[in-house]
């Protein structure tokens, strides 16, 4: 049912039908994606991302540094439903040896394509106007344990035989590199802090769950941050009286990313929660701030559309 | 990556490679092995379950109505880790036009496996004697939503075009409507009750979450209730002293779960869980009803090996 084929040094194209493992109310889909970035880099990069290790034979993970999605009324991570077909046209960028860029879009059918994927162009992508697309962007980087036990000690780590020289370079004014070296120092991917109109926020707790929160290899899931995250935006979302069927219709049309650390199960993880509005936008701009004690965890900024799903 | 071959009326051969997004500390790989079930009966039922319908169009979903899973100090559902090569044997059996069983014997390989896999006997399944195997038994029954809004009205209701009869008979010694029967009358899938000593017993209340816990047609998640049984456990495992390091090292050498009704997001589960022993054996034997109110929702009785994963 999933055909994936390399159509070029860097471009992969790819058909899934959609599974209730890859769907619903949760970080399913997102998930999954991330695996389509792995094995999209396997494919044009010449190597096994699933078991990648450095020249000592030491394991390197692909690990997720950055993770945007963009999606509309239409087209939601939890709007496919079984038996939808998805089709995506996936690129992948070079930046050098230790991190990779890969870009997705993805289309929605309720029925079979009829028609092969429009070309992919990278403006079309970045400006993002097509309402039956998610449009998904993944900066990874090779890491590896260090020298101590624990999830917090994680170093650069390149696997040998990772081809990336032939990969395309991403236009400059595209780099998200400057994107999270903003999320990072100041707490928000918002270029704009001055021009905001702060709304709310509040403080919550979460302690890493060992029942659902750790990968396979023992580390904190990059799909469990978003259920971390969202686990947090509902708390605040109830808080203003809200429903949790409003909830799950909401409408995140802009969603960023950038993972800061790891963390073990049983961890607390301090969530700052931040609601500001912009006076020409019809959204809630909701920052979001994980920490382990004083160690940053992640920085994540979703836009809340004040239109609601279908 | 994933090869699905339909090698006789009945039986269909896979072999998967494990991504990061079928496997953890969670119920990932729980919930791909359904996805296998529903792709296994869509292969040998000329039915496609992800789209299946009733003689008047509406939607019909091949409900998990009984899930078991067997496995022993080296293959548990979260054992496999990045890479590894499951190599899966799956058998469909006839119930009726309403119901249908699926065997699942997965073999675990760090490397491609060199042979294929070995005949499948059902005698020597349910003997699951094989320490590299892990044995999963999917019981699913056709289910479609009822008149009233929300997830707690499900009525049977049979797609058109499910072809059954040529499937074979499973041995009546082995089916498991017994065990279910015995499970939502008595509470628990053991048969000798009054061989037991009570160790302990604990209620909590876990509220199903928009989060985390629904499925792609809104329905509470099979795989879900994994989850929600395991967060039961681990309160009861923290409340006894023991470590979240020791308790992702636990060994469920055998989990049964009857699904008995459905529910929907934010309703309250009370979960009461029974602590018991058998002296014979090295194991506790946990049972977990779920309820909301007086509805029951499920019933779970897993056994904890007194062994540790290596």
């Amino acid at each position: 049912m999933t055909t994936v084929t390399k159509t070029g040094d860097s471009t992969v194209e790819r058909h899934d039908v959609v599974r209730p493992g890859m769907c619903g109310h949760n970080s399913l889909l997102l998930g999954q994606i991330g695996d389509w970035t792995w094995e999209a880099v396997s494919r044009v990069c010449d190597t096994d991302v699933l078991r990648a290790e450095d020249a000592t034979g030491r394991p390197t993970y692909l690990s997720f540094y950055y993770y945007r999605v963009r999606g509309g009324r239409l087209f939601q991570p939890r709007t496919p439903g079984f038996g939808d077909h998805l089709q995506t046209s996936s690129r992948v960028f070079d930046f050098g040896s230790e991190s990779v860029l890969t870009l997705h879009r993805i289309r929605r059918f309720t029925r079979p394509p009829s028609s092969p994927p429009p070309p992919f162009d990278v403006d079309e992508f970045y400006a993002g106007t097509d309402l039956d697309c998610l449009y998904v962007e993944n900066f990874n980087r090779w890491i590896g344990r260090g020298g101590q036990a624990g999830n917090a000690d994680l170093v650069t780590a390149s696997p040998k035989g990772f081809h990336h020289r032939h990969l395309p370079a991403l236009p400059d004014r595209y780099s998200p590199r400057r994107c999270f070296h903003r999320a990072r120092t100041t707490g928000t991917f918002r270029a704009d802090p001055a021009e905001l109109v702060d709304v709310d926020e509040t403080t919550v707790t979460y302690r890493v769950d060992p029942t659902r929160d750790l990968n396979g290899v023992g580390l904190l899931y990059f799909a469990a941050y978003f259920s971390i995250v969202d686990w947090a935006l509902l708390r605040w979302w109830r808080s203003r009286g809200r429903s949790d069927d409003a909830f799950m219709r909401r409408v995140v049309t802009d969603q960023q990313l950038c993972y800061l650390g790891n963390a073990d199960a049983g961890c607390e993880i301090t969530i700052r929660l931040r609601v500001r509005r912009h006076p020409a936008e019809t959204a809630e701009i909701v920052d979001l701030t994980l920490h382990e004690g004083d160690r940053p965890l992640a920085v994540c900024t979703l836009h809340l559309s004040d239109e609601e799903m279908p």
